[in-house]
Order: structure tokens, then C-alpha cells, then sequence
């Protein structure tokens, strides 16, 4: 097992521990709810945007206590994103990390409730105020958050994703779709350690572009295990975009092309982090992780 | 027109003004989504949220520009809940403040995602760096905002209230239903204020028994309302709540007893802001106009 992939268990397993802590539990009513909270959340998943964030605030010395809340927070809003994406009047996905969707699982309503409060977990758990001790910093995480995730971020996103079944999008619209789908909140993640160390703009700035860069390479490298993978290991369906008439970076690029941009997208983010030196070592190697994956 | 009426009226025009400015507006692909959002938050409504926020802060002479972005998120918050509340998958309402519900006038999965933005642009104004001056302040009332609106507030009330279609509740349970539903977020409304001046725990404490004796007063005057009313009068289905089967406080207390409830919690309402004085008439006045709409 490689270093990261060692970082990569133990920082899961660190955000599981810390997930089963914050998600409530209700014994009442609102035990349906709280349960499909805790179905979508903790169903596994690879854990990568906590990671970043980890990382991220790893390069500051951030202290883990002050970082684990957003980092947990940012698996809640993920969370959230995959629990409305999959639902009928959405992607209409019965499939999710290998089980049945929390729609499925559970029933449209709930889901709905349960993606709502999964969100606005998310946002009570960053400014809470056993989190980071600058409430200044609290405030500051919120509101990026909530920028990234919102309208003009990843949920414009998936709006113009639902578009792309009705439009044919060129390579820039698609790149834009991308860079608000999922770009936006990897944007976040990466920059919100050095939000937690009020480092200076150069930091936030190589930050942001490692962000891009990976989230990028990210996407292209989903649609080419989309375009190549099979079920059974990917625990969703696969071939679904290019079967909804969406275009994919596959598609518009070709399958060789595509790989030779993400590889050259990792290598770019990884360059965006040379002032941060030998510290960004597991960084740079995530980077060229996700395009291997 | 009384104080209290032309107070409701300026205030309600001062959000508006708040609202048009805070919401976002794309014109490309986004634009279905921004359109959605807009339409939903700016169809009307008495803005009575946005109205205890800034009364509220009135009684700590909060300056108006450090108060309103609260007031302005509480009723994307609110607006949200309709949003979603209003789906096919939920209540399954075609008409809200004499208007198309947002999923009849848009479609389900454009609703879905402006209900999510307009949520995660409430936590994005409150926290805002242009709002109120104390950072501290800023996180605290992201923090109250999420705690009042999420699984244990605002989100599992609503679960409830699905749940009553198909489990008869006593009157417990009813006001159990409601407090979550509709009592969480006048709470924070209600408490708001005082969060923004750092008041001490006593007038906290004024505030939120007045908020909970006024937030079920509301509650059982929407049900006398549903009750006696006539649809156009009230823009939106009457009866409902009773003919799929949901247990209302009109049914459990006969209408005459549910009557003198409400004004009953009215005046404990009152009698909560003693300590205020003549500061408080006019959330005095409103805790009585609850009750008579």
C-alpha cells in the first residue's frame, strides 16, 4: 500500500468516526429521517473531498480538531448532492455505491428531507463553535461553502447538467459544467485549510489552481471509467451520460485525448503547488492519483 | 392603518428591496434556476419572518444594515420550505400565494434545486462579510439558523407532518409536530436580535418563550383559518389537512376552544417581554395580530 493510499484509509476512517458523531439520531418520528441521513452518509465512498480539505489544512498545521468539522461538513453536502442527483424527477439512479439510492431505499419525500438536512448539517457543524476557535474563520468557511455550493456554483451545475440532456454542449460548455458541478466545492475543499491558517493570497491562490486542475482531471477521468468501466466495480451505472445524449469529455475529445489532458491537468496541479515544497508530497500524489484511478 | 400595519408594510418593503438585490441572476443556462428562485421568494407573502428578526433587533437598537441580511436569509429559509414542501413527493400543492406552486410553474427538479440554493444562500448571506460587523456574531447566527432549520427543527417537523397522514396524533404530538414545523424557525427569528447584540441570557431566554407562545398561536390560527377560510381569500387549498387525514388543532380542541387557545398564548406571549417595556409594543401588537388574521 502506497503512502497515500494509506493517508487516504486512515484520513476516512478518521471522517467516519467523525461523521457517526455529528449525524443526529432520532428514536421518534424523525427517526426516518435521521436514518436516511445516516443510510446516505455513511455508505461508504471514498471519502476524497474531506481528504483535500485534511490536506489542505495539513500544509498550515492546522490543528486536526479545528479542520475535522468542515471536513465532515463537506462529506454532508456531497452527500446531499448525491441523494437529490439520484432522485426520479433528477438522474433518477437506483444504484449508489453499489446499494439502492436513499429514494429507493427509503422514499422520495425523505430523501428530499434528508438531502435538505444533510445540508443544512453541514453549515450548523462548520459554525459551531467547538470547531475551529477563530469564529472569524467559522464565519469565513461558511460563506465559501455556501458560495461554492450554491446557484452559481454546484448547483448551477447540475442544473446545466439536467440542460445537457435536452442541448449539445461544445467542449467550453462542458468544461463549464464540470468547473461548477463538481470544480466549485474541490475549490472549496482545497482552500479551506489555508482559510482555517489565514495564510496569505499567494497560498489560496496555488491552492484554488491545484483545485481546478484536479477537479478537472477529476471529471475527465470519471467519464473515461464511465466510458470504459463496468458496473460491477463502479457501484453506479455506467454509459448512462453518453445514453442521455450528454456529451462527455469522452465524446468530445476521444478516449485518448481525454487521458492525455487529464494527466497533463494533474501535472499542471501539481505545479501550482511548488511553493508549498516537500509539505505538498501527498497533495501532488493525489494529484496524479486521480487520474489513475 | 394601525402602527402595527404600516410597520409590517415598511418592513416587508424594506425585505423585498433586500431580497431583489440578494438573489442571484444568471442569464445564460443558470438563468431556469435563478428565474425559479426569484419567483418563488418574490411572489409576495406578509414577510412576517424577516418582520421578528428586525423588530427583534429593534428592541437592541441592532442598526438596520446589521440585521436585515438575517432577515432576508430567514425568509429564503422559509421560502425553501415551501419550495420543497409544495413537490409532488410531499404535499403535492399546485397553488401557493394564489400562484403556480414553483414544480407547476418550473418543473420538479428545477424546484428541488431552488429550494437547495435558495437554503444555501441563506447561509451565504448571513455570513457574509458586508452584514453584521462581529464575525463571531455572523457564525453564531449561521449556527442558530442550521440547528432551527435542520432534522431536529424546521425539516423533521415536516417529516412529521407527512407522517401524520397515516398515524393519528394526539394533541401532544400536534404540538410536538408544530413546535419543530413552524415554532424552531420563529424561534431563531424571535432570538435573533438578541444574538446580534450579545444580549444576556434573561432577554434570551424573554424571547424565545415569546416565540414559542406566538409560534403555535400562529399554528392554530392557520388552522382555524383552513378551518372557516375560503381559497381565494387565502391563495392557497383549505381543508386540506383535514381531509388527508392530519389530525388539526380545530379537530382535537373544537374550533371555539382552539379560539381561546391562541389568544390565550398571545397573552403569555405579551406577558414574556415584560422586561423590555414600551420597546416591545409593537411585537406586543404582533403577537395579538397573529391570532386575528
Amino acid at each position: 500500500m502506497s503512502r497515500l493510499e494509506e493517508a487516504l484509509r486512515d484520513s476516512a476512517d478518521e471522517v467516519n468516526r467523525a461523521l457517526l458523531e455529528l449525524l443526529p439520531n432520532a428514536n421518534d418520528t424523525i427517526g426516518r429521517l435521521t436514518d436516511a441521513m445516516r443510510y446516505a452518509t455513511l455508505a461508504g465512498g471514498k471519502r476524497l473531498r474531506p481528504f483535500f480539505v485534511l490536506s489542505g489544512a495539513d500544509l498550515f498545521e492546522v490543528p486536526r480538531a479545528w479542520s475535522m468539522p468542515t471536513a465532515a461538513a463537506i462529506e454532508m453536502v456531497h452527500t446531499y448532492s448525491l441523494v437529490h442527483d439520484d432522485l426520479p424527477a433528477m438522474d433518477d439512479d437506483d444504484l449508489r455505491r453499489g446499494q439502492p439510492t436513499c429514494h429507493v431505499k427509503f422514499d422520495d419525500a425523505t430523501a428530499i428531507l434528508a438531502g435538505d438536512s444533510l445540508l443544512t448539517l453541514a453549515f450548523q457543524v462548520i459554525a459551531a463553535p467547538d470547531g475551529h476557535p477563530d469564529a472569524a474563520v467559522r464565519a469565513d468557511l461558511g460563506h465559501a461553502l455556501a458560495t461554492a455550493a450554491g446557484a452559481l456554483g454546484m448547483a448551477g451545475g447540475q442544473v446545466m447538467d439536467l440542460a445537457a440532456e435536452h442541448q449539445s454542449f461544445d467542449l467550453e460548455a462542458v468544461i463549464r459544467l464540470q468547473q461548477l458541478k463538481t470544480g466549485a466545492l474541490f475549490g472549496f475543499c482545497c482552500e479551506a485549510g489555508a482559510i482555517m491558517a489565514r495564510a496569505d493570497e499567494a497560498a489560496r491562490r496555488a491552492l484554488r489552481s491545484y483545485a481546478a486542475n484536479i477537479g478537472l482531471a477529476f471529471q475527465i477521468a470519471d467519464d473515461l471509467l464511465d466510458h470504459e468501466g463496468d458496473e460491477a466495480a463502479l457501484g453506479k451505472a455506467v454509459g448512462k451520460d453518453a445514453a442521455a445524449g450528454k456529451a462527455t469529455f469522452v465524446e468530445l475529445l476521444g478516449a485518448e485525448e481525454a487521458r492525455r489532458r487529464a494527466d497533463r491537468l494533474a501535472g499542471e496541479a501539481v505545479a501550482a503547488l511548488a511553493l508549498f515544497g516537500d509539505k505538498a508530497a501527498l497533495l501532488c500524489e493525489a494529484a496524479h492519483y486521480i487520474v489513475s484511478r
